[in-house]
Formats: structure tokens, C-alpha cells, sequence
């Protein structure tokens, strides 16, 4: 054998704690890293077997997603991969070459959105919110749907990129008017704000394991109503992704009441599956509106403080802020890299700066899960403080 | 809110130990179920911030998976999602709508190769081995290339749903004769039988996490040769999915030594890259050729128990036999699921039962990675010979 075995694997791994305030991944708690250890399982391990088994950790997700998107939508389930693919998953298995897709944009999620939809063959029709730092109303949302008679409008609830809210609450009337499926983005919101999937008539969502839920990346939660199911019942096209076919997925999930037994579709994650399992277990503990009040609180404390240390908030609007990642201007006169290099290197506390439209313009600071507590936010603001005064590259400030 | 916190959520997770002999995933070893429990990184935590940063970490896990393909393709790398995914992302990013491919097709997972190819319009070209428990020869092979002219010939090295084993050597010589591309599955071969990528002229392989590596499903290396990602340049469509999309996950693994910063394309997961890079490190420690070896004994051991318990194994000669999935004839006159029934519910051991061709017709017995011990192979025999004694549904036994 020619190729050797590389010198970096010598050494064991060995990972610091860091803080992480960033859009996400958060920190996952003790309870949730110490399930991700438990023993692997096998994928099909049913009832048969055992009594813990398999089947009942995939059930119990189930519920639990179900929970944090307020939905009885009998399609919910995690897909086997990134955030990311959540939307993807539902993009490919709703659009069809040739329908026209309708995409709310304040941010960089927004746009990705339309890269995939293109992907898929979809005619994409973009609302674009120039005057950044805001969100869309109905009366806007209403207007384009009207102009654009989509088959699905895209809209993200938290734009993690630049700190943007996007009320979901009166877009399913216009959607259910204009016989248009509302599909919602909740990867960076779920958890921060209320979603309330089944009464604000969502007809697809999907979220991430690795923001407010506190699991590791590498799961993405997902629901489905009747609407969006007949949608796809009623394709043209195959759906052109097997491992994102949600038909296949229902019955690996056990979503469709089928007496017929579980289809083996893929190998799912066992240690992914913990995690997530423990994620939404302590939220279900918690209960989620004592969740989102926890969040919001921490945000409203981090708003006070950023003001105080003479900073700006990057959404002008405290109800347009989404609580769960903030984002605050970069001053005048600060090397915005210099900060969050300060705060990793010394503290181990990671900020973020911006992302798309606000790369080098804000500083990005997540409140998320196991992390949003208010002796974090102290620390934030007190690291912050010191970084800067290490970070001026001119006189201005 | 409507939808209360699922009661099956209440109780904290416990996951019994078991011991996986089925075709995957199997038990990760101690090393690896502790470097699970590590602290969750930033996926974009660079040289910036830390020496032991995220990047470094990606890099090890790159090289760690060229010593496993023995390969030095720079295109390498672990596509965040199972096993089954590595399969779907090789075919989406070589084929586009009406190439034709040529799959050789002496299990389930062909199948699967060709149900996927289809959906991304390819035509689709069978070679399969009606004669099952044998696998093809390089006459068969190169007279099918011959008569098809395939853009892309697929063939699987190690067919976990029949345990046959099929040699790659010889193929690559085919392929460019004929110009067509190599492609090969070896998720459940990898570290059982050796596999020379370069040397063989394989031009796309993708292997999974769980198997012979052991760490947690969730992850799947794969590896592109310069002359597979000359095909990729050459497309004329663009790469239907953007989850699979080789040319952006390469920048975000810094495989194409750009000075470019890399890429945000998806937020990989920590965790399952904590447990692949330390499934990595152990091979690396013990050494491939040793590991393959290892594999090999137990195998040699368990055919050996298995014809001193009167049984058959499915597939005849000794050198066709996958060492890591050993697909064993079940006996008349035997209800085989008593018998997986009785070895999990006695003593937490998974052996399974067949697969596509092969359901209701075998056991299967893997042997893989941690789990490829003398001592395993005993006990595993030890309960078979118990587990037949109970499960005999006739007299015929």
C-alpha cells in the first residue's frame, strides 16, 4: 500500500470548551452530550426486540417535533442531514420543473432558497426587502402573491444572517386564498419565538437540531400537513431526490398508519437521534413557552446592554429583532475581525461577524438553548467591552 | 398552545448495550463513543482562533480517508449524511440526463444504484447475476462495457445484502479503454478487503461511517479523481442538488488549494466528524493492512464454526466471500426470525436476516471494525447453536 497513514491521526482528539454565541451550533448541555456516548443501536431495531428500542427513540422524536412545531401533522420526522437540508427536502419534494415559486428575501437564507428552487427547474420570483433591518407586511406579502400567483411562497421566521423577524401569523389566509402552499424556514427561530405550524395553516417547515434544541448538527426536523401531501401525491415528476423523498421517509418514520412494516429507506444516526431526542426533551421539560420566554428575556437584556456600551442594534425595530441571534453594527473605527479574534482567543467565547448582506457590517451574537442564560449575556457584554477598546484601527471612536 | 409536551419524553434516555453483528452499523468503540461526548465546535472555526480549530480536524479526517481509499485525490472528503447518500451524491454529480450507465447488479444496493441513476434521467443498463451467490468475471464485465458503451460503469464492491465480494482489479483498465467512468461502492467492504483506488483506477468511490470505521452512521467519505472531475467541469447542466454539489462541499474542504477562504456550503456536524476522525485514527494506529487481516481471520473463523454446525453459507467459494458480511443458508425446517429473536432477546446480540434477494433465505453475520474479534466470533457462534436448537418449526432439523 503506497498512500501511509497520515501524522495527524497519532494523536487522540482532543476538543476545548468553547463558549458558543454565534448563530449556531449552541453549546449542547451535559445531559445531551452524555446520551451522544451511549451505544450505537442498530437502525431497525423494532419492538421485537426490546422494549427500548430503535422504533420507540425515532417515535418519541416525532412527538417532540410535533411539539416544538404546535402541529399534529402525522409527516414529521428528522431527515438525515444538515439544517441546510431541511430546505432542500422540501423545495424538492413540493416544486416540479416549470411551477413558479414565490421567495420572501431579507437575507441570505432567502436567496440560498432560490438557488435550490432554480436547481429543481421552479420559476423563482423574488420579493426583496432593499431597505435591510426590516421585515415584510402583509399588505406587501398579499400584493406580491396577487402579482406572482405562486404555487409555494418561501418565507423565513428568523434570518439568521441579519437578525430579521418575520411574522408567519396572517400569511396562511393569503396563501390558502391564492391556492398557494406557505412553506417557513424556522431553522435559526424554532424555539425563540412561537410557531405555531397547524393554527398559522403552514403547509411545510422545517428546522435545525443545532440552535435552540442544543443537539449536534446533522439532523433536520420536518412537518408536512394534508396540503402539502396531496401536493405531492399529486405530482407529475418523480420526486427527484431519493434520499430526501418523503414519501419513502413516512414510511421509514412510520408517518402513513400503515399496518405494512417499516421500509429500511436509509441508516439513520443512532447518536444524532439522541441527541435530538434529549434536545427536545428538555424543552419538553422546560415547556416551550417558558423556552421562547427565556430567550426573549436574554435578548432584551443583551439590547440594553449593547446600548449602554454606546452600541447599535443593526434592526432598528425591537419586535422586528429576531431574539435569537442579534445583530449589532460594527462601530466606526473597529476591526470587526479584531473582536471576535480577541474574545476566541481569550476567553474562548465565539461572536460572530456578519454573513451575506452584513458580512464586516455587524458583529452576530446567538442566544440560543443550553446557552441562554443571563450570566452568559453578562459575559458577552463584558468580553465585548474589553475587545473593543483592544480593537480600535482608528481614532473615530 | 394546542399541542402538549409528549409524555414518552418525560424519562431521560438509556440505551442498552448490545452487540451489533449485523451488516452495520456496528459497536464504536470506547475511544470513539467518548470523543462523541466532546464539546460541539463552530464549523467554521479556523487557524484564526485556536491551534486545535475545526478546519484542522476536517483535514486530518481528509487525509485519514485517502489512507483508507489509498488514494491521493485531492477531491476527498465526508459528505454529511449516511452511507446510502455517498451513493446518490457520486451518481448526481457524474451523470446528466440521458448518459448511460452501466450497473452490475448482484444484490440490493445495485438495485438501489439504479433506481437513483434513473431518477436523474440516466438510461439505465443492467448486468445482472442471475446466478446468484457468484460474482462477475472480467470477461462479463468488459463485455457489457463493450456492447453498452456506458458513460459510467457501477459496480459494488462489497454486497452486504447477498455477502459477495467482487474484485475491482482489472476494471480501471476496462473503464479507460473504453472511456467510461469507474465508480465504487464500498460501504460495507472498506477495511475488510483491500482497496487500492489510484492503483485500480477507480475514478469515484464512497464508503459509510458505521461499518469497518465504526464510527456513528451519519457521515459518508468519498473521493473524486481528476479525471471524474474533468466529467463534472464538462456538464452541461448544472449539479441538480445542491446538498451533493462536489464543487462547493470541495471548496468547504479546502480540496482544490485555492487561497480562497473556504466556503460556508452547509454546517457539518462536530460530533459524527469527532467519531469518523477518531474511527480514522484507530485504523490508522493499527494499520490498514493489519486491520483488512484481522477481518480476514474472523471470517476464515466463523466459516469454519459455521460448517461444523451443519449449516451452509450462501455464497460457495471461499474467495467470492465478503469477510466483513457472511450470508449464512438458514435450515430447513428453521424460522430464522426465532432465531435473531432468541440471540437478541437472551443475549443483546444482533444477527441478521437477509436482504432484498436474500430475505427469509439467510442469516447474515457482520464482522466488523471493534467488533472483528476471536472472542465475537466465538460467542456469536456459541448462540447460533443455541438459538437453532429453539427455533426448529419442523422435524426436518
Amino acid at each position: 500500500m503506497n498512500v501511509r497513514p497520515p501524522l495527524g491521526l497519532k494523536s487522540p482528539l482532543r476538543i476545548p470548551h468553547k463558549l458558543l454565541m454565534g448563530p449556531g451550533p449552541s453549546n449542547s448541555s451535559p445531559r445531551i452530550l452524555n446520551a451522544l456516548s451511549q451505544p450505537i443501536l442498530g437502525h431497525m431495531h423494532s419492538e421485537l426486540f426490546d422494549k427500548l428500542h430503535f422504533f420507540q427513540i425515532m417515535d418519541e422524536i416525532k412527538k417532540g417535533i410535533q411539539y416544538v412545531f404546535q402541529t399534529n401533522n402525522q409527516l414529521t420526522l428528522a431527515i438525515s442531514a444538515s439544517g441546510h437540508a431541511g430546505m432542500e427536502a422540501v423545495l424538492c419534494n413540493l416544486l416540479e420543473p416549470h411551477d413558479v415559486v414565490l421567495i420572501l428575501i431579507n437575507g441570505i437564507w432567502g436567496e440560498r432558497a432560490a438557488n435550490l428552487a432554480e436547481r429543481y427547474g421552479a420559476i423563482v420570483r423574488k420579493l426583496v426587502k432593499t431597505a435591510l433591518g426590516s421585515n415584510f407586511s402583509i399588505i406587501e406579502i398579499e400584493n406580491a402573491v396577487k402579482i406572482h400567483q405562486p404555487k409555494l411562497l418561501f418565507v423565513v421566521q428568523g434570518e439568521s444572517s441579519t437578525g430579521i423577524y418575520q411574522p408567519i401569523i396572517g400569511i396562511g389566509e393569503i396563501t390558502r386564498r391564492y391556492n398557494c402552499l406557505l412553506v417557513v424556514d424556522t431553522v435559526a427561530s424554532l424555539g425563540a419565538v412561537p410557531f405555531l405550524m397547524d393554527k398559522w395553516k403552514v403547509d411545510a417547515a422545517y428546522s435545525g437540531s443545532q440552535k435552540i434544541i442544543g443537539a449536534p448538527p446533522g439532523l433536520a426536523p420536518i412537518s408536512f400537513n394534508e396540503r402539502a401531501l396531496k401536493t405531492i401525491a399529486n405530482r407529475k415528476t418523480p420526486i427527484p431526490v431519493y434520499f430526501w423523498d418523503i414519501t419513502l421517509l413516512g414510511q421509514q418514520w412510520n408517518c402513513f398508519e400503515r399496518s405494512a412494516p417499516r421500509l429500511y429507506h436509509h441508516t439513520t444516526s443512532a447518536t444524532l437521534l439522541y441527541g435530538l431526542r434529549e434536545g427536545l426533551a428538555v424543552i419538553a421539560d422546560e415547556g416551550l413557552e417558558q423556552v421562547i420566554k427565556r430567550h426573549q428575556h436574554c435578548a432584551a437584556q443583551l439590547y440594553e446592554g449593547i446600548e449602554a456600551l454606546g452600541m447599535q442594534l443593526y434592526v432598528d425595530e425591537e419586535h422586528k429583532r429576531l431574539p435569537s441571534v442579534t445583530t449589532i453594527k460594527v462601530p466606526d473605527g473597529v476591526d470587526w475581525r479584531k473582536v471576535t479574534e480577541y474574545a476566541m482567543k481569550r476567553y474562548k467565547l465565539e461572536i460572530s461577524g456578519g454573513l451575506g448582506p452584513t458580512a464586516g457590517k455587524v458583529f452576530r451574537v446567538g442566544i440560543m438553548g443550553y446557552n441562554a442564560t443571563q450570566e452568559n449575556i453578562v459575559f458577552v457584554l463584558d468580553v465585548l467591552k474589553e475587545a473593543l477598546k483592544h480593537s480600535v484601527t482608528s481614532s473615530k471612536l
